[in-house]
C-alpha cells in the first residue's frame, strides 16, 4: 500500500490537533493489562460520522449508539475490550449506557456526544461499574500522543498494531488525519468485524464526513476476508475537530484529496487486518474481472472466504482447482463456463480448461508472503478485489480455546 | 441413526440380486492400488435415476453423463478416484467419453448405459486410455460380493469405508438395497460433494426412483457440512434391477416403506461423510426451528457453515457466542433479535440475552462426540435440521498439502 504523493506518515500515536486519547484498566483482560481506551475532542466545532454492522445480533453498544448518541456530534469514545456486550439482553444495554454516563463524567461531556464500542466474547454480561470505577483515573492518561495507547487498549486476539498517524497536504493547507483498529478474527467482506476510530483537525461538515466514511468502508473493510464471520459489534467512527482551520468543501479539491488519504489509511489498516488475521501467515489478493458487479463480487468474496483457497494459500500449495470450485459454487447452474484463472500472473486455466503451464515457477510463486489470484469471467462489466488471509493451525488453536 | 422396524443389515459388499461390482487400478492414485470401480446390472428390466450438483465448473463426467446417457436407463458404473476431471475443457469431454465407450465395450452393454463419474483433484487432465486399459481386466474382479471393494476404489482422503448393505421387508415382499459413496472433503449443504451409487433389486419405474431420490438427496446430502465448499463432481444414482419380482407401485404403502429405508441409508451415508470430514474428530448436530423456512434453513446453513463454530466444537469449547454470531450474520438487518440457544439440552441464550446455566455441566456436556445445538427463532413456522464437522488442525494439514 503505497499513500498519494500530498500523505506524509507522523509520529506514531499523535493525534490531529484539538483530540486526546488514553486508556485505563478495568481488570477484563486480567489485572493492570489496559483495556479501555478512551478518546476525546476538546474543540468546540466537532463534527462526526459512524456507520455500524447490520448483523442480526447487533451488540448492546452498538444499538445504545444507534438509540442515544447524536451521531453527526460525536466528540468522545469509550471502547473496551475483553467482552463484546453481544447478546447479553436489557441488562447488556444498561449497563453500555453506564458506561456512557460515566464516561461523559470523566470527561465533563454529554452522554449523547460519547460513542461506546466493546469486543471480546459474546454472551457474557459486562461488568460497566467496573469500567466506570477506572474511568476516574483516565485524566491523567489523557494525552495528544497517545493514539497508540488507545489502539493497544482495544486489542483482542490482534498481534500487530493497527494506528496510523498522517499529514495530508490539501490545496487550502495541511491538515492531520490518524485512525486506530482493532481486528483480527471474524472477519468478513460484510463489513470487516473490527472497532475503527479516525480523528482529524479538518473542519468538514457531518454529512459529507458521513459520505467519505461509507465509501472508505466500501473500498476497505467491506474487502477484505479472515474467517467470512461477521461481528455483531463492528464500529466505524470518523471524528472532526476543526482545529487545524482548514475547512472542505464539498466537492472541493480539498475534498477529492483527503477522500483519497482516507481511503489510503483505512485500505492500509484493512490489509494490515487481513495480515494479522488470527494465525495468519500470508496474505491473498483476489481480483475478479469480467461478468457484471454482482458475479465479479460474489467470486470474489466466494474465493476470499473459501477455506479449501485458504488452506492452499496456507500451504504454499498451486492447487488452483480450489478456485475453479470456488467460482463454480457461486456461479451455479452456467456450466460449462468459461473462465480464466492466473495465479501470480502465471494463467493455468483458460476458457475453463486447464492449460500448461510452467510448474516450478508456480510453486516459487505461491510461497510468497502476498499470492495475487486473477480470475476473468466472461464478458467486461466489472472488477472486484479482495485481501483475505490463510487458514491455519494458528486459527484452528485460537478459536478452539477461545474462551476455555 | 436407526433404521426402521423394517429394515435389517446385510453382509458388508452384499449386492442386491442382479448386480456385480468390482474394481481396478489405473495407476491414479499409485501402483497396483484400486482406483476405478466398476458396476454392472445384469438384469434385462433395468431402470435407474440420477442427480448432480449444479456447480458452474461441472466436471467433464457430469456433462457427459447429461449428455450421453440415459438417465433413466443406466446399467453400469465407472467411477475412479485420484482425478477430478474437472476444468479440463474439451479434451477432458474426450477422455471421459473414452472411458465411457471402453467401459461399454468391456462391460458388453451400450456406451448410453453407462455413467461415468471421477474425484481427485481438479484441474488435471484424466489419463483415459489408462483407465480403458485397466478395465481390460475387471471381468475377472466382478462379484456379487464385492460393494466393498467397488467403494474402497472409489475413496480420496476418505477414512472410513462408506457403504451399506441392507434388507427391507416391504407389504408385498423383501427387497435389497445396497449403496457405496465417497466424500470427507469439499462438503457442502448445497448438495454434499460426493458420489453416492444404489443399488436395489426392486422393481421399480425410472420417474418414481427419480422422485425418490431427490427427496432423500435433500434429507442426506444437502444436509452436511465438513466446509461448506460445493464440489464440481457430485453425483448420485439409483439403479433398480427388478431382479428381486417385487414391484413398487406409485404411491403404494411398499413405496413408503421403501422410501423411508432409503432415506435412512442415504442419511446413514451422510452422517458417515461428516464424521469422516477432513481432519474430523466430532460431529455436530443443529436444529433450528421457528421462523419460516428460508430463515430456518439458512441459519442451520450458517452455523453448520461457520468455522468458528466448528472450531468451538473441535475444541470443545462451550463459545456460544459464535452461534450468536451466526445468527446474526444470517437475518442481517433484525436486530435486536429474539433468538434461544440451547447446547445439550443446556439453555444458555433467552430471548437473544444470555442466562445463568451451570457452566461445568456444559463443558462436560460439550466434550462429546456428538454435539446438538438448538436455536430457535421468533415464529413457528420450520424446522431444519444439519449435521457438520469440525474444523481441526487435520483439515488445515490435508489441505495445505493436498496437491504437494
Amino acid at each position: 500500500m503505497d499513500f498519494p504523493s500530498f500523505v506524509s506518515e507522523r509520529e506514531a500515536g499523535a493525534l490531529p490537533a484539538g483530540f486526546l486519547a488514553g486508556a485505563v484498566s478495568a481488570g477484563l483482560k486480567g489485572e493492570d493489562i489496559p483495556d479501555v481506551g478512551v478518546l476525546v475532542c476538546t474543540s468546540p466545532g466537532v463534527t462526526s460520522a459512524a456507520r455500524f454492522c447490520d448483523s442480526g445480533v447487533l451488540a448492546a453498544p452498538v444499538l445504545l449508539c444507534q438509540q442515544e448518541c447524536d451521531l453527526a456530534a460525536i466528540r468522545a469514545v469509550v471502547a473496551n475490550s475483553g467482552n463484546a456486550n453481544a447478546a447479553t439482553g436489557e441488562l447488556g444495554m444498561t449497563q453500555a449506557r453506564l458506561v456512557q454516563v460515566g464516561a461523559a463524567n470523566a470527561l465533563g461531556v454529554d452522554p449523547s456526544e460519547v460513542a461506546v464500542a466493546s469486543t471480546g466474547v459474546i454472551g457474557v454480561q459486562l461488568p460497566g461499574e467496573r469500567i466506570v470505577d477506572s474511568l476516574s483515573g483516565v485524566g491523567a492518561t489523557l494525552d495528544a500522543h497517545n493514539a497508540d495507547q488507545f489502539a493497544a487498549a482495544i486489542k483482542t486476539t490482534d498481534t500487530l498494531d493497527k494506528h496510523a498517524a498522517l499529514s495530508v497536504e490539501l490545496p487550502s493547507g495541511t491538515v492531520n488525519l490518524s485512525a486506530q483498529c482493532k481486528g483480527a478474527g471474524m472477519i468478513s467482506p460484510h463489513f470487516a468485524t473490527m472497532l475503527c476510530f479516525v480523528e482529524t483537525d479538518a473542519a468538514i461538515s457531518a454529512e459529507r464526513a458521513d459520505m467519505l466514511l461509507g465509501a472508505s468502508v466500501e473500498r476497505s473493510f467491506n474487502r477484505i476476508s479472515v474467517d467470512g464471520q461477521l461481528s455483531t459489534n463492528d464500529t466505524a467512527v470518523v471524528i472532526a475537530s476543526g482545529a487545524s482551520g482548514i475547512e472542505i468543501a464539498p466537492d472541493s479539491e480539498d475534498e477529492r484529496h483527503f477522500a483519497q488519504a482516507l481511503d489510503a489509511l483505512l485500505l492500509q489498516l484493512a490489509i494490515l487486518m487481513v495480515k494479522d488475521g488470527e494465525g495468519a501467515a500470508r496474505v491473498g489478493r483476489i481480483q475478479v474481472t469480467g461478468g457484471d458487479e454482482q458475479a465479479t463480487e460474489a467470486v470474489a468474496r466466494a474465493i476470499a472466504n473459501s477455506p479449501l483457497v485458504k488452506t492452499a494459500l496456507h500451504g504454499g500449495d498451486p492447487n488452483w482447482g480450489r478456485i475453479a470450485q470456488a467460482i463454480g459454487a457461486t456461479l451455479r447452474g452456467t456450466a460449462p463456463l468459461e473462465f480464466n484463472i492466473k495465479l501470480e500472473g502465471i494463467q493455468v486455466c483458460r476458457a475453463g480448461a486447464a492449460i500448461d503451464f510452467d510448474r516450478a515457477a508456480l510453486v516459487r510463486a505461491v510461497q510468497r508472503d502476498e499470492v495475487r489470484y486473477e480470475v476473468n469471467l466472461p464478458g467486461t462489466g466489472s472488477v472486484a478485489e479482495y485481501f483475505f488471509s490463510d487458514l491455519s493451525h494458528g486459527y484452528v488453536t485460537i478459536n478452539a480455546e477461545y474462551t476455555t
